[in-house]
């Protein structure tokens, strides 16, 4: 028996004030291909399908699309749950007229407990229990217990889930949260500060494998079977290094989980580039990937006119543009004096930027006098 | 066979920022109720299903708890159609799957020539056309020909039905638009100035019953088999002489097409009181229906200090406040002095409202001097 495990996808989210949505219709299709050529019984998304919750109506459209292909022209029924971008009642609307159609959204507490079947041609049935993510306030007026933080919260809901399923069957679990210890990226929304947030992956050790969305890189946590898929894509620039993946869960009837990596390109790759304007205008010329997203670290120590139209001349998709440069050499004990010579050096470079010459010594003596005039003028 | 058509539901509206969601689950119940009760074969919503493309959470679960019980623990399929206030696309999530379960949402002009086959035990199928609400840019664009107004718009989209439907079989056709000649209310949105919006009935004449949605007041128009089922409840006060319904369908199999109307009853009635602040404060002590959703029309011709607190006192849902009376008697040719009097007039009636007794004469006095003085001030 086979699914694939995936999450955070984040679809509607813009970047940098760049929609993202092309990119992700790319990777879906990446999905859409791999469950057309391989045999698989079905796809887990372990929430944050949306950015918001409120999501823009081309998401709705983009995912609307997927699930019809993945589930009438495929075949492989779907189980998701809501993350913590998801609203979970708009995402779960008519999700008990969909659970008969191979769509399964799991979006309240109260469906936590009634598991999601899915049965092999050659394997056992395995048992999907879905946990919605919910967070410590929910989960006290749900159930009318003390919780007081995330760990608590994903105890009780665990002790819940404990109570109905037989440990005789193949069980596997779909959870949305922050398992301690886990390193997180800057595009995974924080749930708390200082760790009230963090949850134990011992609460979840006695089902055969847990699907795990929230984290953005794919790793496990605790125990072989205790794993984030990591998100379909890059959602932010601390994510540069990451391999994208979903992850492929074989449950062989046993007890024994064997897990691969499938790999997922976005068409634009999220990239950091570090250099001088000319290094980078030249590196730009060759790089087969200029249409990359960008962030660039310009290292100049001069100042530049518009660096960010010249850059966007080779790399049409430089968004968002840092100058670490201009502060190297910047003395903390740097006099009144030599900022206002400075002022100067800033107008010669403006100057050369923009007439493709040096100041005539004239020239100079008169900017010269006028930033002093002005610097006076400032102080009385 | 039979079906219920209903329409114009606007879940989640607000009206003068009182929610009438309790009011609509209401009614929602009175149909849940008489679907219990009666052998129905469908029931149709003819659009607006929600009062704006983003409706609020609460409203959404609203609806979904209405669907998963008509169709799951009742058993009757529900067909329904975006109108102008609903979000197409949004209320359109998950419709491929939904097919499967009974719950039918048309939202897309692709979806328009698939009927939606009902059957019944007795009867001959009867095929429901989904005509959902579009403009008549959408029409133009979707089907790449010239559409100048709504009335094209609509001849376009039937001229495509009827090349795909069997007229040996019994044809129905939901449609949200503004048939010619129907008398608007004010809640329902304008769609243009000056008549783009009107539609012929011609258009639909071939179908065997029309179930309209957009117009509140339950009629027909144009022939007896084209109807407009009414909004559920009053959601103007334009409306307060509307007897609301939903309209029971049956088809014979012959052609023969009979109609009626299921009253419904919202728990707030909405209606329009004139009177004198004193007869409506005594008329208030023995209204049966005292929370009845108000307009009120004040007829005292002098000021009175905040009315409306005073009439929530017998009336609590006074929603709104109009004071014609304070116009009456009121002379063009009055001259500027005539107004300086009556300023006097308005503070004698407020000190009698405050302090329950009448200015002395010396007080009476010394007020008309400060009005006489700040009334000399304005001048210079």
């Amino acid at each position: 028996m086979k699914f694939i495990h995936t999450s955070d996808w984040h679809l509607g989210r813009q970047f940098h004030n760049v929609s993202l949505l092309d990119d992700q219709r790319a990777v879906l299709q990446q999905i859409e291909h791999y469950l057309t050529d391989h045999n698989v019984d079905a796809l887990v998304i372990a929430g944050d399908i949306y950015d918001r919750s409120v999501p823009p109506t081309s998401a709705i459209e983009v995912l609307d699309d997927f699930l019809t292909k993945v589930i009438q022209d495929i075949g492989v029924p779907v189980i998701m749950i809501s993350g913590n971008h998801d609203g979970a009642k708009r995402l779960g609307f008519g999700a008990r007229q969909l659970d008969r159609s191979g769509l399964h959204i799991i979006s309240g507490l109260e469906q936590m407990t009634t598991p999601i079947v899915i049965s092999s041609t050659d394997k056992p049935d395995v048992y999907f229990y879905g946990m919605p993510y919910s967070d410590p306030e929910h989960v006290r007026h749900f159930y009318n217990v003390t919780v007081s933080n995330h760990d608590d919260a994903h105890r009780i809901m665990a002790q819940q889930l404990s109570e109905v399923m037989d440990s005789s069957k193949q069980n596997v679990l779909i959870s949305h949260c922050f398992i301690d210890g886990a390193e997180p990226s800057e595009s995974e929304r924080t749930l708390s500060i200082g760790g009230a947030d963090r949850v134990s992956f011992s609460h979840f050790s006695h089902f055969n494998y847990v699907a795990l969305g929230h984290l953005h890189q794919a790793q496990k946590r605790g125990a072989e079977h205790i794993r984030y898929s990591g998100s379909i894509m890059k959602y932010s620039f601390s994510e540069q290094y990451h391999n994208k993946s979903m992850t492929l869960v074989e449950l062989d009837g046993d007890g024994k989980v064997t897990t691969s990596m499938i790999p997922l390109t976005a068409p634009h790759n999220m990239r950091i580039l570090e250099g001088t304007l000319s290094e980078l205008l030249e590196a730009g010329q060759h790089d087969e990937h200029n249409e990359d997203y960008l962030l660039v670290r310009l290292m100049d120590k001069h100042a530049i006119l518009d660096p960010m139209a010249k850059l966007r001349e080779v790399y049409p998709n430089v968004l968002h543009l840092e100058k670490p440069g201009m502060l190297v050499g910047v003395d903390r004990e740097m006099t009144q004096a030599r900022l206002a010579h400075s002022e100067l050096d800033m107008f010669k470079d403006f100057f050369h930027d923009v007439q493709g010459e040096v100041l005539t010594v004239e020239q100079e003596s008169m900017v010269a006098d006028i930033v002093g005039a002005l610097s006076k003028g400032n102080k009385e």
